[in-house]
């Protein structure tokens, strides 16, 4: 951490300064510049908690350094995580499609959609058996019906099970039921959620928040991995801006960033990032071609019949394009894109 | 809702429209422009949602129309609502000032600062027990021994106490030791947790999203409203922009815009919002004079040495002075105000 | 247009909205709901402005219909525009490679990048000669030199240039030296420099704004067309954002995006949107497999050496590899996605 | 500024950043801490350009610390500037009311506004000749007529005339009718219009692009005071995000922190941040709570009948009231706030 002082800032205040820096435990040292003199904050151990400092007398602005994450850093855990979900494998290596409707309507809905989307070349089945929706008036999903409807899918089709777990209370249900337990975006800074997932058994897919800066996105995987689950798959879903031809603008810079600085798997998800189904297949060929370990796209036979966000549902004759196509832009990269990014 | 039509839309893709419409139980009428076909949904009850139609063959966008909020509406509910926490009275008529540190450190730090507080003229006392936090590493608020200092410091000052609920589980310790239950900006769709702070008998605190709509946020009080408890504050704290030189965006548009739309009382956060201790009392004058209903702003003693958020913390003599601008600028345009902006 | 009056509004405000209506010459229909009266407004030629009928009594809200471009729109002119830039074709079709430095240094530098980035097969040259920047105090480009420098690479190198103009004063130098004439993303709404763009008998390659929304784009190269220069290509180079991982966020939804609503090539431009090197080889791949009709990137032999923007720049071999995997991607999907994603 | 080295950093790449920075004429200071390397740029006059730093092998990443700008500086220019405008001064000691219609639309109009305007208590009068307009299609003003009129109504009148310079070109004509120029939020990085406005005698009214943040605002008020023009008054008008309940989210936090950190005076326009007439009288209310130096509004006689921006403008008799609020707020306020809120 560097704490830059006032040009006007007297010895006093800069003594003072460095008094509670060292206070804490750390070790301050004075950089005099030609103007003005910065304080350098070092032998931390972890990122230093700015605030405590930035209202001191003299100080002119906080600069963070190091960065607060650890365990899903790949400074400290150099080689990439692959996720074991069911029979599959989610990382380096592998192209991951996740395909499924919005939310789990029916036991014939679902096994439809299912039975085609393994067909085409899913490998794993989505669906919503509690879904939180911004209207209390909606359609708030199946439930518990819905899990069971889930675990029949997986008998049926082989394909493991990726769905959402709203809060701490159904956690126990879902991850009984699922191969991979989802946490929303909305939920992505529900930290009593993250710790819950933390002391879970099952993989985890954390969807990164609508307004969410990478930093945070990494630290709401740290609450999980702090807590002992290391299986996290991190998923790029769309931000809020004030675009708006999309309901969300697709961040696919997320993608090398993730890569870069972490150790763990990154999904993105074209769906819910536009809204639109004309949107999803170019920005699904778009995600692979960045260099993401899959996506994650929702598929319907019937879209204008959906309960739920039908407006983005692939036909299953668009998810078989998509496969196709995505198949081809990953094997035509894959080999000679890895170790050239980083 | 309005259904636009693209200009090459066909008859048949007209007719799929208006049965798709009349299937859902509305009524459908085509409106024929110079260029293209409109068709208005009406009769519904309250609002619809528009995914279905969207993604009908010939239509181009769909417009919502009417406002999915209901129970929270001034149109449905023209007299402003007040707010009942314990002594107080929050909303139209009378100007709140909550005060207290950012998390209860100690005792001794949150009667300091309560005493402080009260006499200076704040109307009720913050702090907080649980504390929500992007680091696993960083203090996580007291937590149960907090809340027995939270109802110590009523006792001692008669201040009516408001404090959060991270989660549905702490929510039964919080609603018995305090006087309002704060929902905050990170759990403001957390519905599960505001389907269980509506069958609450204390009032709510509910701050607005880190990246919320207007829309967003009135839904999420008509949450707690449609499961029962109609005591429901909201409080602006800022907004995420591309803006760098304070934490959030303080948007004090929301201020005209909820009084004119709800009947709920508004009060606004610059302590949250900014970041920094320089810009609350500009702020703070500034909501007052925008029509706020009061401020929640943060307090300490000795800033320097919080363990949370000592950057944007007041000290006392700054609240001494805040409160009596506040006092000055509400006195002077209260009367006049009422009724000319809406 | 669709005006939504207030469920309280009168006959007689009905009444006026529908005179104001009339009295600017379109066709006012009132359509009554269960709550409320709407009014469509009907037989505008081209958008109406909502400005003077927002502001009456009664009126709750004013919804545009109708796109206010005309002559960018797909509707009005089904047909791909493929634009001429010397001995290339940009459009639906073929790839599109820009490269260069981000600004010209010398005659050298310029040079030995172009014949770098010509080998490894871009199709044409960008190197800026008037620089837009931030900072007074920053280089500015070598202005008339530097167009001197561009006409020498052209003529040694055979690749069409493409340089910005930053104001009118230097649009005819710029226009006479180039081969296609940038407008850059600071002054997409330059409305002057955009008019004089029209008059123009070069190409042009049009910038989105920082904060541009689709309409605000594509409203601006109406402007070009509208006085007489239908050369216009888009190009997406990332907008403002909460986000700070990179230096803008890059949007890849623009590309199906304008290729649904308008008749004009469009390309991406991952240096500036990223600012970061190690980002450009992934979000380039992204934007061709997206279907963008090319890219434009910063090429410089000696990075750590540039004037301006060299944390960007791609080394000579980096973009070797870059002209591979791009022609890889466009390869396998051209054919394909033609005709699939519109 | 600070240079960040990767944890796995080699001495070698160490040596060459710091060659690096000493060949550029800097110091560099190496600051060895628990787990990385970071370097320190010293007695650089003025900011360093991070970009050639910032692609250096084993650079993590670089971190400006000196800011920018120079002459707008507070730290270096500690009295607050007050700008000459015809016969009124604005900045500290005074409170600055600048109303009148968006467009000069006639002789009769703008006569009647600025009447209206005069007598209630504006000390300036607006109105635009040459309005930027985002169609093609839409108003462009009355241009040289329309400085004709505005001449005309400041020999009426006597108020000062504010109006805005579009382009270099018009730039002449502007300033010889107006008293103080305009610069519009989208020719806020216009540098060649910036360095124009610097080699004027007339002072400036410098508004703050959609999305500018405050270094770049300072930075574009800077070009001006660099060409020798120091008569800069900065306008905050609302910049660009997410939320869609107003046309912008007016950031007042600017005016602390432009008074904090730059010496020239602050005005707000919440009438373009806002448009919307309701939220116009609260948020200049707040605008002048928050220590702003005064504010800039639409007024028309007749908003329904205006050719631009109806919506937002003011009536008279609301104007009116404006003015007696505000000057209450400031009468209250005044005295007190001056030096507490720095």
């Amino acid at each position: 951490m560097l704490i830059v002082m006032d040009q006007a800032a007297t010895q006093d205040e800069i003594a003072q300064v460095i008094a509670a820096v060292e206070k804490r435990g750390f070790t301050a040292r004075p950089i005099a510049g030609g103007n003005r003199v910065a304080i350098g904050v070092l032998y931390n151990p972890g990122s230093v908690d700015p605030a405590p400092f930035a209202g001191l007398a003299g100080v002119k602005k906080v600069i963070p350094v190091t960065s607060p994450y650890k365990l899903v850093s790949r400074e400290f855990h150099p080689e990439s995580t692959r996720v074991r979900v069911g029979s599959v494998s989610i990382g380096e290596g592998s192209l991951t499609i996740i395909a499924g409707p919005c939310a789990i309507e029916s036991e014939e809905q679902a096994l439809t959609v299912a039975r085609r989307v393994r067909q085409a070349g899913a490998t794993l089945f989505r669906g919503g058996a509690y879904k939180p929706r911004s209207s209390p008036y909606s359609f708030q999903g199946l439930e518990e019906a819905g899990l069971r409807i889930l675990e029949r899918v997986r008998r049926e089709t082989g394909l493991p099970i990726v769905t959402e777990a709203v809060d701490q209370e159904v956690y126990a249900l879902v991850e009984e039921a699922a191969d991979m337990v989802q946490i929303g975006a909305r939920n992505m800074q529900n930290f009593s959620l993250l710790k819950r997932a933390g002391r879970s058994p099952k993989p985890v897919l954390l969807k990164r928040g609508q307004s969410a800066t990478m930093e945070e996105w990494l630290m709401a995987a740290e609450y999980i991995l702090e807590r002992g689950n290391q299986q996290v798959v991190l998923c790029e879903r769309g931000v809020r801006t004030f675009a708006r031809h999309c309901r969300n603008t697709l961040d696919l810079s997320a993608v090398p960033f993730v890569q870069r600085e972490s150790h763990l798997p990154i999904l993105v998800d074209p769906s819910h990032a536009t809204g639109m189904r004309y949107q999803v297949l170019p920005l699904s060929r778009a995600a692979v071609a960045a260099g993401a370990h899959g996506v994650m796209v929702e598929v319907h036979h019937a879209p204008e019949e959906a309960l739920c966000d039908g407006a983005q549902s692939l036909r299953p004759e668009q998810f078989e394009t998509l496969c196709g196509q995505l198949r081809q832009v990953y094997g035509t990269l894959h080999s000679e894109t890895d170790g050239v990014d980083r």
